[in-house]
């Protein structure tokens, strides 16, 4: 396999405005919506045009500027105030991912010593934090891969890619890095019902780049380990909590406690950006229920039997017992405890 | 909840030929497909006009009526030999339900005792062969029920209902059984992919008779367990080793390794004739694996990016250790064992 450089992002700053491909109409049609508003852009993270949390971070951050923009044109004395009901809107697209949370909460520290029009200081500091995403997910590529030993057979789960980050990806980061260092020699990908990310996005993610992927059905997962055909599952997160708990995509608990039973190694890769550590434990993670028409239909198709219902838990929490290491751009955190994540925040850069 | 009195039947003999519900419609049409010898109906098993084990095994018996028609039409005093082609194609319909072998052996055991046209005698036996399962299965579903306790919430995986066999079906039998007797109080299905027999058998069958039902993405399954919301995963068994072993719809052994990791008891349901005394164990069972278009597309829309590949096995193997129960007509076995299988075996009836 070759070294990898992949382009490929899910947001981007074009110009005036802010551009998200459409990842509900992938593989079959690359469409990017352009958004002009901070209430438009929230709209496209509840309705999954953009999703992963990093992405959804990068996505909210361009969306304070845009927020930015219009209170500053309607009350230039006033536009910090006339912004938070964008803020606001843009804090409630979706639930889990803290990444969403802490952008605003970036954004928004600088506000106070802004003088005049706060467009071009908050676009600058939007696109700091886009490119530190990339680079970040670079180092954890990196440091991820360093736990890899030669030949290694890997599981991922949905897509912690670059769609779903700013760009390289976090759990892909990490597999095209161990890619690129030969050290891979197999990628497995769970399609990952309801919304297929694994199939739609992945596969095509990882095959832009020139990286063959096997899919399968999520529940096929414990066969291919119990045939001795997995060395790592490597996922990303949408929170981890302080004591190393994390959520992330429905099923990942799954993985875990299968790896776990099958002598697996199990790794999160994630921006220090996604721990949490104003929630104790995983069990704090607000974790969101979406409709349950996306169980009992697929592609707007009815599935089910009228009448049937539906549970449909978008995320999962994994404890910190089940995860052998999470890798952050600051470092790894084997075992992780409460102590240790604690550790990684406080260490000196 | 009310006493079920389910009439829902995959495969009925009318008038002087066989009828399958095609389920591969099911559930926005119910359309019976009418079948005249013994190739169609081997096609119509491959192609999943009816799948499940005993369901198979009851669709070959009949299969085997119209094939000794037509034999003895050809050749009156050679059929038995000219039987023998469509008894081929009938044993490599599908290869890993036992239930399909018994079938056949069943009747091809009367071939040596018939005079003249064998269409009564072999019709006679088919729905003899019918009948029992039918019997059979409400009488494990009373078995099984016997080891719910009040207030029982079950998951249960795929399709193994009445659309899965003779009628009643085993794990839903159970559920059946479970739900007249009012110690169920809850009942999740997996969807089951690719085929969401779950989504489109299961909960379209249960709800037929009444039963409520909850859907979920196979992969949520362990956070249902995690909240401690199962009591008991009810499965059915497309194939029994000696020692206990258990082969059944993919997720399946998934299902056994969460629930034994969560302290959640793991029930199969399945006729005798399901139990391969001819296979010592579970890795000796063939596995049927399907075409990866089955993983790459959903009802007939690609889903995945061109180039990628998916592994598609339709069965997995469950070791006996994970397994609470068995329960078949002729009793339970706890802690399947070899010696506790051909216990049963050996039972005086």
């Amino acid at each position: 396999m070759n070294p990898i450089n992949s382009k490929l992002q899910a947001a981007v700053w074009q110009d005036d405005h802010l551009q998200l491909l459409d990842q509900r109409l992938l593989p079959s049609e690359q469409v990017y919506i352009d958004l002009y508003d901070a209430p438009q852009t929230a709209l496209a993270i509840t309705d999954m045009v953009v999703r992963g949390a990093p992405a959804i971070g990068v996505t909210a951050a361009y969306g304070v500027v845009l927020a930015a923009r219009h209170a500053y044109a309607k009350h230039p004395d006033a536009w910090r105030d006339a912004v938070q009901a964008d803020m606001a809107i843009l804090a409630a697209a979706r639930p889990t991912a803290i990444n969403l949370h802490w952008a605003l909460q970036t954004l928004g520290d600088l506000f106070a010593d802004i003088d005049g029009n706060p467009e071009a200081i908050l676009l600058a500091k939007a696109k700091q934090i886009h490119e530190k995403d990339i680079a970040d997910n670079q180092h954890m590529g990196s440091i991820g891969a360093g736990y890899l030993a030669e030949n290694c057979r890997v599981l991922t789960h949905c897509n912690a890619g670059a769609l779903a980050t700013g760009g390289y990806g976090t759990a892909l980061g990490v597999i095209r890095s161990g890619v690129s260092a030969d050290k891979i020699s197999k990628v497995y990908a769970d399609e990952t019902r309801p919304w297929l990310q694994g199939a739609r996005l992945t596969a095509w993610e990882l095959l832009q780049d020139g990286i063959p992927v096997t899919l399968l059905a999520d529940s096929a997962a414990a066969r291919l380990m119990q045939q001795g055909k997995i060395d790592w599952v490597i996922v990303g997160s949408d929170r981890i909590a302080a004591n190393g708990d994390v959520a992330n995509k429905i099923g990942t608990y799954s993985l875990a406690v299968l790896a776990r039973y099958h002598g697996i190694k199990f790794m999160v890769a994630a921006p220090l950006s996604t721990v949490d550590y104003n929630v104790a434990r995983g069990d704090d993670i607000p974790i969101e229920d979406r409709a349950a028409e996306e169980v009992l239909s697929v592609f707007e198709q009815r599935v089910a039997a009228q009448g049937a219902d539906a549970w449909n838990p978008v995320f999962d929490v994994t404890p910190a017992e089940l995860v052998d290491v999470i890798v952050t751009e600051k470092g790894a955190v084997e075992n992780p405890t409460t102590a240790k994540m604690a550790a990684l925040r406080d260490k000196p850069v």
